[in-house]
C-alpha cells in the first residue's frame, strides 16, 4: 500500500471546519471527493490538526492510502484543478507506510492575527480589535506557558481527551506590518485551546485581567477561570513538524 | 465650506470598480451612501485614482465637502460602522478648501502581487502565475521606464487623454514572502497603465518577448504592441502623495 502526505492551505471561512459534518461544508470532504475522483476507489483522509469551523491553515498535512500507480506531481496538479479556490494543495509526497499525519506529528505551530485598525483587505484573517494592548504583558503571559503545563482551563469542556498536559516549545507575540501576531508551537494542542489563551492574553494585554490572575487561570484548570475564545477567523495552522 | 480628506482601504473584488455605474456596486456608491446617511446631504466625492473593476485600494484618497460641523474622529467611526466590510476608512483629516484628492496629487504608488504556487487564503489578491520568471529581465524593463516617457502602447485605446507622457518616479520588481511583487510611482497613471507594464514584462520575464521587444514596444506607441493586461486582482493602488 503506497502512503501519500499533502501538505494543504485553505481559506477556513466558508468551511465548517477540518472535518465531514452532516451540515455543511469541510475540508475533509473537498479533499476526498477530489482524491476519490482522481484514484477512482473510497478515500479516507487523516489530518494533523483537526481545524475548527472559521480555522485557516498554511501548513495542513494529510495523508492518504492508495494502490494506484500515480505520480505525486500528476496527483498534485489534478487535485489543484479539481479542488475549489479556497483549498489549495502545496505538495504531495510519497512517504513511509507507516507514516500518519496525525499520529507521527511531534509538534504543530499555529499564529493568531490580530488588527489594531478598520481592515477591508485582510478582514477574513484577522481579528479586528480596536484596544491598545501591552504586548509586554502579553509576553509575560506567554513566557508563562512555556515548557510542559496542564492547559485544561484552556480546552473546551466537551472535550474528550487522556489528560490536558502539552509541551509548548514556543510562545510569543510581535507586532508586524502593522499586526500583533501570535505565535505558538507545542506538541500538541487541546480543543479550542489557541483562541482561548489569545482571548485570555488580550485581556491581560488590554489591562481588564491582572497578569496576576493568569497564573490563577491555569492553576484552577477549569475553562470558566480563563477569558472568551478569540475568533476563529484569526486563526492559522501554519506548519507541522516530523522527526 | 469645510473639505474632508478621507484614507479608504477596499477589496476590489466585489466592487465594478470605484466610479458610480449603472450596473453593479461601486465604491464611489458605498462611500457615499454612507456618507449622505450621516452628514444628511446630496454627496459627491472625488478620488485620486479611479480603480477599474476588481482592482484593490489599501491607500486610496478621496475628498468631500460639506457645511456640517462633525468632527473627523466620530465621521471616522460612523463610516466603518455604516460601510460594507470590503471597504473601511483608514484615517479622516479636514483639509483647506482647494485640496482636491485627484488634481492635487503629486504622484501615485501601484502595486502589483504574482504568485508562484498554487494560492488558497491569498486568491483575491494575487495573480497566480506557474511560470518561472527572470526579475533581472523585469528589472531591466523597469528601469527602462524611470523618467518622463510616452506610455500610449500601455494605455487602453478608448481613453480620452490630451497627451501620454508620464513621470515614472521608481519601478522595481522584488520577491517577497513567496511572491513576485512589482512597486510603480509616477505622477500620473493612464487608464490600464500598470496592468499592461505587468502583463508586458511578465512576457519578458518568462522568455516569451525577448528584451530587446520591450524598447520596440514603447517607441510603438500603439496599445496592440504590448502584451495582455495582467488581470485586475494583483494590482493595488497603495498610497497617493499631496505636496
Amino acid at each position: 500500500m503506497r502512503n501519500i502526505k499533502l501538505t494543504l492551505e485553505y481559506d477556513g471561512t466558508d468551511f465548517v471546519g477540518w472535518q465531514v459534518q452532516p451540515n455543511g461544508r469541510s475540508v475533509q470532504e473537498e479533499l476526498e471527493k477530489a482524491l476519490a475522483q482522481i484514484l477512482q476507489h473510497e478515500i479516507t483522509t487523516y489530518a494533523a490538526g483537526r481545524t475548527d469551523s472559521g480555522v485557516h491553515a498554511r501548513g495542513q498535512v494529510v495523508n492518504v492510502k492508495t494502490q494506484k500507480a500515480i505520480v505525486p506531481e500528476a496527483l498534485h496538479k489534478s487535485m489543484n484543478a479539481l479542488l475549489p479556490d479556497d483549498v489549495a494543495v502545496l505538495s504531495v509526497e510519497e512517504v513511509p507506510e507507516h507514516f500518519h499525519a496525525r499520529y507521527s506529528a511531534v509538534a504543530r505551530r499555529y499564529r493568531y492575527f490580530i488588527g489594531q485598525r478598520p481592515l477591508a483587505v485582510m478582514r477574513r484573517f484577522v481579528w479586528p480589535l480596536q484596544y491598545s494592548l501591552s504586548l509586554k504583558w502579553m509576553n509575560s503571559c506567554a513566557a508563562r506557558i512555556v515548557g510542559e503545563h496542564d492547559f485544561q482551563s484552556f480546552c473546551k469542556v466537551e472535550a474528550e481527551v487522556d489528560h490536558y498536559r502539552c509541551m509548548v516549545k514556543h510562545a510569543s507575540w510581535i507586532q508586524k506590518d502593522g499586526l500583533v501576531v501570535f505565535d505558538i508551537t507545542a506538541n500538541r494542542f487541546l480543543h479550542g485551546m489557541v483562541r482561548a489563551l489569545v482571548g485570555t492574553m488580550v485581556d491581560v494585554g488590554r489591562g481588564y485581567t491582572p497578569y496576576e490572575d493568569f497564573e490563577r487561570i491555569i492553576v484552577a484548570r477549569e475553562r470558566r477561570a480563563a477569558g472568551m475564545a478569540a475568533p476563529a477567523k484569526g486563526l492559522f495552522l501554519e506548519e507541522v513538524f516530523y522527526d
